[in-house]
């Protein structure tokens, strides 16, 4: 027989929104409940955590930029000061993307720093960068605590266990807990380290790190990856996290895989290696190239309400609810500001 | 000043296996407890299970084959009957790649069905296709601790907890476990249908699933997409899943995004569409021609140790285990056969 075709909502169904005239009713969607936030629940972010990347243009001559926002404190800030420095020191100016492994990350930097197809000696790095310890990589509860102001109710922000620790989201990103005494008592499992304990920052899909060797190095910035794949969260503690792509990261995704170790491009394919143009620091362009974006504020309501819509889709496609999401499947809506 | 440089193994580190003569002494990684997995521990793949895509070369004249590994029972078989069917008809031919969404899913099938940018009629199935029921989104726990041999000892294997349930593995695939009554006595929530309780395969990166239309319509197979970002474990229960890539994934994850709604590509650029020249079930394939792939089983006692590892990351570079990860976060090996 011929099945009957159903209707042009069915592939949209796939993902929300689907065209509301199409679909039947149901509860607000996640993206319909962020649509609604009030404006004061939008956050602006400071040209000065904004990076613009310019990639080289693609093979039809079409501009790709990549708007990558720095972590505001108490996050890595002496990485992110690196960050600045090697940015307005021309630095990153015609280095290139020069790994990109399936599932996992794009990495872009020096193709002679630590690259095992490199082929000449690594650009020097400018002075004035910090060293960074590894305490770097957590924030201490209290710390944390106090920029969220929850002393007196540490606790509330956060959404649920995972195999992680505890997910949560603090000033618009997404992090992880783990305490040596926590709600689930248990979570004292493992703790060998202080970095085992208090905030760290979730590797998420988009989340920009610093590249490091092997420990006690803790990396410049100069050498940076991005998440393109499922979350490796086993890289939290590990690595330090810097910032998130918020725009522009499918110039980054869809880029061709390498097909030496570790996604490097080999030797035989080093014309796919992207070249990065430059990178500037939002507050150092000109007014009017000045990009404006705001995040949804993560302490607002409609933040709680858009991540309990995502734990538990109850929009028309949906015919069960999943009960829970992990903080990685909650992205902190980002968006382009109205320009002031 | 000028900063010392680290070694060749820093960028490597980032991602396991480091050049073993690089790197400092430290466990073994996942990736070598895999390796010295007996060859005992290794369930090879019925051809009859395996799907062959072979996408239109690339730009530079590349072959793309992508190979699909089908689910076996008690798994979503008769989708899976169905995609044979559609398979050995013929009808997957000459359809071709019609969304691609960052962070989300890969879809493709006939550009005419349900798709925002259809310009003409949907071809018409081939005859013989089962009209599958919701209820097949899951499998009950009876059926599964049959399937496993575990009646006596149920929960052995349920590795840990997470947002979505209990995370475990069976017969080689990732799956999530909701249950009224759970040991961890509160899985009891939100538990509203039959569907939220028993097992259900996780939709992690590289999972292929059936598109559908909404409820009653549980789609037919003709229309699939795989996960290409961050799990999307709310699809889980909604959806039926029929596979996963274990070849090729980059053909599909490193294509351009679609500018039209929800990934799919717009009127101007149709070119954008990859063509599906075949699509064989590799038993139909001539002797020569048939893969041979083979997974580790996750039922063996070196998949507990990989998973283990996975979640308690101690090899060189790392310096705090996570001290757990999620089920998309411990992809089952699955690797090329010695040629029989």
């Amino acid at each position: 027989m011929i099945k009957p075709l159903v209707s042009l909502a069915a592939a949209l169904a796939l993902a929300a929104p689907a065209l509301a005239q199409e679909e039947p009713k149901g509860e607000p969607s996640p993206n319909e409940i962020v649509a609604a936030a009030p404006q004061s629940d939008w956050v602006a972010i400071p040209q000065e955590d904004l990076l613009v990347m310019t990639l080289a243009p693609d093979v039809e001559g079409n501009e790709r930029k990549v708007v990558i926002q720095l972590m505001p404190a108490p996050f890595s800030q002496g990485w992110v000061s690196n960050i600045r420095t090697l940015a307005r020191a021309g630095w990153y100016d015609n280095i290139s993307v020069n790994r990109v492994q399936d599932n996992y990350v794009v990495q872009w930097g020096d193709p002679n720093y630590d690259n095992p197809e490199a082929t000449g000696e690594p650009k020097l790095l400018p002075e004035g960068l910090q060293v960074m310890e590894e305490s770097g990589y957590t924030v201490d509860t209290q710390t944390m605590f106090d920029a969220l102001g929850l002393a007196d109710k540490p606790l509330r922000r956060l959404l649920n266990r995972d195999p992680y620790g505890l997910g949560s989201f603090a000033l618009g990103w997404p992090v992880g807990l783990r305490e040596a005494v926590g709600p689930d008592g248990d979570l004292a499992d493992d703790l060998g380290s202080p970095l085992a304990t208090g905030f760290a920052a979730a590797h998420c899909y988009g989340m920009v790190g610093v590249g490091r060797g092997y420990s006690p190095d803790t990396g410049s910035g100069a050498e940076l990856y991005t998440v393109i794949g499922h979350a490796p969260r086993h890289l939290d503690r590990n690595i330090a996290l810097v910032g998130r792509v918020i725009e522009g990261m499918e110039h980054l995704s869809s880029l061709p895989r390498g097909k030496g170790d570790l996604g490097f491009y080999a030797e035989d394919e080093f014309d796919k290696r992207t070249p990065i143009l430059t990178v500037r620091v939002a507050s150092d362009l000109p007014a009017v190239e000045q990009p404006k974006f705001e995040y949804l504020s993560t302490e607002s309501e409609p933040f709680a309400r858009y991540a309990d819509a995502r734990a538990n889709r109850r929009d028309p496609f949906f015919i069960v609810p999943a009960g829970g999401a992990d903080i990685c499947n909650i992205p902190v809506p980002v968006r382009r500001a109205a320009s002031q």
